[in-house]
């Protein structure tokens, strides 16, 4: 077991109606606040309306359009010089993990001098950041328990996962009636974001017992909840618990003392969006099975039959490299079954990239080190298995 | 599934040679400690004398002899009279949830201008706390990372668990290596301690998939790493998974958004041992499948049934009744395997004080409210039974 050292200090409160809870959480900083949002859909919700009704006696400054995959370029600029200007005293981010992200490189850079690049590059270390509170309207990123985020920026395609310990929110509100009206396209994207969250701390060469009945637990419970938010958009139990689950999915919890796993999909996933700017929930459903296949060997073979027997219950007297197929198999059916396109030919991704792609991963995210260390013809390989 | 507000932003710095940290994390507070620890063991395996070694620069005022089931008079007393003459910063527990608890009620005592049992007794709600850091050496209360205590008072027979939000450990440092000398007898006890606390969350009307399966992780890698350390006391593995498992206990991290069991199994054993002063762990291995059988019915049926198949691996296709019974069965035939006394005489308890205790518990604990509500007839038969 490994040594580690984790703490994540964010306060979650969770449950319906729980907004009520706003103003007297806001009061703990300053009235300055800047209101990050996306495309509108807290409008159609009454979200946005009911956030300035219950904030009415503070002074919210806004930053909108934050997009899916945020933009360093013009998001997080943006928002770091309204921060400044205003002289913001904390960010309320209100919708799902991108806004939440966005936010979060607004955070640090509002506290730094210099370009905020700096800090999501890992040049400069953040040595503040200002408070954020979130309410989250889509389970799926973990970004609301957790310390990290992705930025992209769109002239290098970089998409950047930084992560710093000032960052964790100081607040999450988690209301699974917001989810309600997410489509069944963003709510299965969240479902494989999550159930791929867990597979990356899940298949490594040592992990505890504790950790992989953990793992094992958010896979059922993210892939029984999964259908029914798909079936039954306002299922309130299963939205609920889809959303809790969604939660533990990058902060450590799942992994405390397991060797390391490299994250490779999330490596993977990250040049097929910023190339593409596709919907990062639907690139890992359809890297997930396909790196499996590809790593799949005697070394591997016992995290995947445990993986069947324990996730898909499948008969533990068959073959193994039976079991592990059929985990495969059945893991790629799932994604199908929740009305994932997978392949990346359906997402508009063709094979006249995949060499620039697979030698930008190969060179950014020391794949190399993973759990199956993968090279630029390894990762080339599953991209082509991937059209 | 139940709204809630959920927050641990404690620390943890856990492996072997992580002391090395504690200066620095120390050095967040003033220069002023207060060392809380129990008998002596911390001598014998050498972390007293590492701690001066690691703190020499700091000025340490010490309170030894926190005994188990810690004592209102003298320890909390004597602590909160140490820290407000001598104006101290921080306090420093070293030992295990005993020291831990005790040094808690100290904390929120120093900073309280009446009698600190008003705090306990939740007469009065705590407005602030002492910082506190701990070096864990027990694995089995999950102190180190909640915010709660148990703390007796030998004149009324209370033994209390109070809990309040400044109370979470600033920083705890575990390292397995410092439990390799804990008796057979302490260890068995811990990992009683740490099942129970498991089995209050897991046996409620309403819990989600998610939490069932991070329960029933915590009772099968309890069961598996346990044995092995009652084998091989110096199995690092295995003690380091059993103190990482023992953390999550108390938190509620197992059961966010479960309804409520009431822990009738604390209740009944507070009694016990503060009319008794048993060993805490081993009066609830001694209850609990007392319990168990008392509260089997048509209605809580279904989760026997799950626990058995989940965690012993029953045969699903078995009569239900015959999975609950034996699944109890198994339960007790684990705890007697890691050589805990399994009858309340063996404790040295026997029947004159039943009735009394019985009524203490009935009009202090609250089990009417409980999953299964428990009348005083109810809990008399419990006690008895556990004879």
């Amino acid at each position: 077991m490994q040594n580690f050292d984790y703490q994540t200090p964010t306060r979650l409160i969770f449950g319906k109606g729980v907004i009520a809870k706003l103003p007297e959480v806001m009061r703990a900083f300053g009235p300055k606040i800047l209101l990050t949002y996306g495309g509108g859909s807290i409008k159609k919700i009454g979200l946005y309306q009911k956030v300035h009704e219950l904030l009415k006696d503070f002074e919210i400054i806004e930053l909108p359009g934050i997009q899916p995959n945020p933009k360093y370029d013009p998001s997080v600029l943006d928002g770091v010089r309204l921060c400044k200007e205003h002289k913001i005293d904390v960010i309320l981010s209100v919708g799902g993990g991108s806004v939440l992200d966005c936010s979060k490189a607004i955070a640090a850079g509002a506290c730094y001098d210099g370009d905020p690049w700096d800090l999501i590059s890992y040049k400069v270390k953040a040595q503040a950041a200002l408070p954020i509170v979130d309410i989250i309207t889509l389970a799926a990123t973990g970004s609301e328990y957790d310390c990290g985020g992705v930025i992209s920026r769109t002239e290098t395609n970089d998409k950047i996962g930084y992560l710093d310990r000032h960052l964790f929110p100081h607040t999450s509100f988690l209301d699974p009636t917001y989810t309600f009206t997410v489509s069944k396209k963003q709510t299965a994207a969240g479902i494989a974001d999550a159930m791929n969250h867990t597979m990356e701390q899940y298949f490594v060469a040592d992990a505890t017992l504790l950790n992989d009945g953990f793992c094992e637990s958010m896979f059922r419970s993210l892939m029984t909840n999964g259908r029914k938010c798909i079936e039954n958009p306002e299922d309130y139990t299963a939205r609920a618990e889809m959303m809790l689950a969604c939660t533990y999915g990058c902060n450590g919890i799942l992994a405390l003392g397991n060797s390391k796993s490299g994250w490779p999909c999330h490596g993977i996933e990250h040049a097929l969006s910023a190339y593409y700017d596709i919907t990062h929930g639907e690139g890992l459903a359809i890297i997930t099975p396909r790196w499996m296949k590809h790593i799949l060997n005697d070394r591997t073979l016992p995290r995947f039959v445990k993986y069947g027997i324990n996730v898909f219950g499948l008969d533990a007297a068959l073959d193994p490299w039976t079991i592990a197929e059929k985990a495969i198999d059945e893991t790629y059916a799932f994604f199908e079954s929740i009305g994932i396109p997978m392949h990346l030919r359906e997402v508009g991704i063709d094979e006249s990239r995949l060499d620039e792609m697979a030698h930008h991963i190969a060179v950014n995210e020391g794949l190399d080190q993973a759990y199956a260390p993968l090279t630029e013809k390894d990762i080339k390989e599953i991209l082509v298995a991937s059209l």
